[in-house]
């Protein structure tokens, strides 16, 4: 989903009215980014409160290329990483996971073995359908264990659309919400759901609704559904005990449009690219009775901060003994502060741009290749700025292309090197990308290599239903990744 | 201004809580347009309801080229014309116009010669400073008469962006409104302020305030006066019995970005063009205790429709002898109707293009020329569809240009002609075009003729100032019109 796709956010359709008002009531952050404009290393992210670049999630086998988790991905989350809910569950928490976990799919990766307690959902994107032969349909499970897979047990019709998964996933979530209620017990739900994710689907009762097609069908299924989660925690009596924060993975992929294409407001190309319609993401934080209602901060904010916001509200510190790159967002919500923090804009291995205050600077700008724009795959479709939407990636160490995002959130007009202005701006950033380079130490990486044998072919669980699958030999290679 | 500046239009910046909170208590309307991208044409459609092909403010110039009324402008407002206040006369409104005219300067087309009473502003752009020998400053009238010139007696500092002129309009405003409600008269107020405009300005309180520089500047002070305006109507107790509505003229100017550019949204191109960008308007109806609180109406509406609107709601009907455009809103803001009727996007004498529900066709595209491009001027900086945005007048009357506004807001996927959709679609268009053009009789072009001497050299009022300036001797030309 992208930073346009709401209506607070300023989508033409106005078609979220459960999110303009979670808005209304709580905290608006335009300036909320994710960590890579690409999902399975943004997720990382989220629940290891730290860049890709040391989770892991990224690869070197190429430069500036984005990696995800695909069925033929052989590493994962690493056990050396400390995931969100493995800190709360020390503090009581109950940790369920819905939706799509993302951070590797071999036994050891399992969400219940990196804190969750509980999971419904897929390790992957819901690609297919597949032959079983050449590769495994994607399986759902249910905590341990596989209960069928996508296409099969779980039905996605391709033809019309129609698909009952955000429904089956938000009814986890009022059930799991409403046990631990129950039980008076803590709890940390991450919806994770894989809608808008194409090929997008929705409900039957959402198909045909909205005046976006498709993709808006499945906006207006995560909205409602939304606002009935917010809704259930009002009923129960717990919304003041319920810190909540609505946000998306990476920016809306302009490259599926117009048919499953998201918007990404005034903001330059989409997903994949480290312009801002990549890497902003609409962000609302709510609590009532503790987040005044009505507020927007400009806060530069990131997923990753949700991680040490988590904690502190939880009233944990994060660990010491690893560099955490979220800052704890609680003073911003809580007492409308805001703290001095850059952004770093990360695609793959290379940092690409860095944000401080309102100074954007690119050290290296790609769109996507001209090998893939012959094939007709456009990251930025209907935009073109010279010397920023390049389709080589180049360099600009020496002399980064400086904007203002404030003057220019469209990134179209780069400022003159010879400016006092960019002087005095290029100071500021060039110290603290420094310091950040100084202190970097890149983690394994753990999206270089795949092999065909480690595709979900007999997940846990597999015999009981009759679906366990013969792996071909392991062969691994150097996994290719083009964008 | 543009459709994408305000917060509930989703700026990043959301720097306009007066705007976003009218909004709230009042009625948004994300698909208003204007009648012409261009001001003077737009304010003649406001304030007749009509068509400019119909009142005139149109050219024959040259195809499909948007013309205005700078100083040197023959024409203006024919005497034939009925005017909004003209007509609200009739049933005992006061009517004020305060800020910029644009409708003609010379003696006949004076605003207090088409229904107005009282007027404080100018009558063209604030542009200058000029040197009263080739060109006069730009008066400033007080009712009937100059009461100085802007850079002379109305400071605009160029340098630094300082002019008092919307404060100047807004205590106007507040002045005109206490003084009918202590008489108990029903009023009728144009509030036609200059700012954003080129070159743009703010008042010392607002300057460096905005995340935006100078263009958000004004923004936020025009935001703050809308919101004095409005405490003032409810601290009066007159709330409800005054009907308000904020839009602009056209869509933001992008060729003065990034400085003095504003935002068009998710929409393509801006200014002087018939994309979406130019003719899409920002638009929020406000009625306390009529229109309800909160609400998002995706009426085809247009200025033309407050001309209708507001006779409606005074109790009036149009005129019955000449076609009126603009049709009555006040059952989509009462009743939340929503009422079948097409826009139709005119650049000079040519219909660009035609809307019905969702669909829009091009029947012609042009962004602007090449020669304008290489002297640096561009309507649509970073944007570049392929075939839409041309920068040849390209013609599609035989076969339009057909795009789903709603899948596709930012105007890049034409629809495959072979489509059933599209032959579906183009059926209804064809036919609802065909039927406005059978019957549109353009009225006499009021924007050919240029001539020196009917600038503002000795406008009323000046000898009493000794400020009459002399005029040269008549030279009559065709204007020549760029885009």
């Amino acid at each position: 989903m992208g930073w346009g796709d709401l209506g607070v956010f300023g989508h033409p359709s106005k078609e979220t009215p459960n999110l303009d008002q979670m808005a209304l009531e709580g905290m608006v952050l335009p300036d909320f980014y994710t960590a890579n404009p690409l999902c399975s290393p943004s997720r990382a992210a989220l629940l290891t409160g730290r860049l890709p670049i040391r989770n892991g999630f990224y690869t070197t086998n190429a430069h500036a290329r984005n990696a995800y988790t695909p069925q033929e991905i052989v590493g994962g989350i690493p056990d050396s990483e400390l995931l969100l809910p493995e800190l709360l569950k020390k503090t009581g928490y109950r940790n369920k996971i819905i939706g799509k976990w993302h951070l590797g799919h071999r036994p050891q990766y399992h969400p219940l073995k990196h804190g969750f307690d509980e999971w419904f959902g897929s390790p992957n994107c819901h690609f297919g359908p597949y032959d079983n032969k050449n590769r495994p349909n994607i399986p759902v499970y249910k905590d341990w264990e596989m209960i069928g897979r996508y296409y099969e047990d779980f039905k996605i019709d391709l033809k019309t659309g129609e698909a009952n998964l955000t429904q089956m996933y938000l009814q986890e979530a009022l059930n799991f919400i409403e046990k631990q209620h129950l039980n008076g017990q803590p709890f940390f739900l991450y919806w994770a759901i894989d809608a808008t994710h194409g090929p997008v689907y929705a409900s039957s009762r959402f198909l045909g609704t909205s005046q976006r097609g498709i993709y808006g069908d499945a906006v207006r299924e995560i909205d409602d559904s939304v606002g009935k989660i917010l809704a259930y925690l009002r009923h129960q009596d717990i919304a003041q005990n319920t810190f909540v924060f609505f946000t998306s993975d990476n920016g809306a992929s302009l490259s599926s449009g117009p048919k499953e294409g998201g918007c990404n407001g005034p903001f330059l190309c989409g997903k994949h690219t480290t312009f801002e319609g990549g890497m902003r993401e609409p962000a609302i934080a709510w609590w009532p009775g503790h987040i005044p209602a009505g507020q927007v901060s400009h806060q530069l904010s990131s997923v990753m901060d949700l991680f040490t916001t988590a904690l502190s509200l939880a009233g944990l510190q994060p660990p010491h003994d690893r560099t955490i790159d979220g800052i704890d967002l609680s003073p911003v919500f809580l007492q409308s502060r805001v703290i001095d923090r850059p952004i770093f804009y990360y695609r793959g291995n290379e940092m690409m741009a860095a944000r401080v205050g309102l100074y954007k600077a690119h050290y290296w700008t790609w769109s996507n290749s001209w090998a893939q724009m012959e094939q007709g795959v456009d990251f930025c479709p209907g935009q073109n700025v010279s010397g920023v939407t390049t389709h080589e990636q180049e360099e600009h160490t020496k002399i980064p292309l400086l904007l203002h995002l404030g003057r220019d959130p469209g990134e179209k007009y780069p400022l003159s090197v010879t400016s006092a202005e960019y002087q005095d701006a290029m100071k500021i950033i060039s110290a603290t990308v420094e310091k950040h380079k100084e202190t970097l130490i890149p983690g394994e990486p753990q999206l270089n290599m795949c092999d065909l044998a480690v595709m979900n072919w007999s997940p846990p669980g597999c015999e009981k239903l009759g679906k366990c699958l013969t792996p071909p030999p392991s062969k691994p290679w150097k996994c290719l990744w083009t964008h």
